[in-house]
């Protein structure tokens, strides 16, 4: 898996496991977090390159630290 | 401490931290992880928000995982 979209991916799938383990549906997570429904679902599709401000609101809104957010991600090897 | 720079602020004294605990100079790191000098140096000082890919690149060449890039990370609070 190339280095760079490799992680984006891992990253989406983490995410909508993390979400989805909580019970929150596709529109109250991005709520919770202040981001748009659509930034959000494109970021678990493995198509946003995420960043440290926006990891913050969706790791407040999973009311998880940052770190959990890549705690037990698929290594893509 | 507002949230957004709070965040980018803690992982770059992380970032510091973790680099130099590894001997490693403000020109090896970034040389390792195929970044810019000056972008590393700005994500130290807290002025950059690091996105996955380089979030990805920074762990390989410290040779850790993504997460503990964030572990024992100031809370800021």
């Amino acid at each position: 898996m190339p280095l760079g979209n490799g992680i984006k991916v891992r990253f989406g799938q983490r995410l909508r496991e993390l979400r989805r383990a909580r019970g929150l549906s596709q529109e109250e997570l991005p709520f919770r977090a202040g981001l748009h429904r659509t930034y959000v679902s494109s970021a678990e599709r493995g198509q946003r390159n995420v960043a440290l401000v926006n990891l913050e609101k969706l790791s407040n809104a999973l009311e998880i630290d940052i770190a959990d957010l890549f705690r037990d991600m698929s290594t893509g090897t």
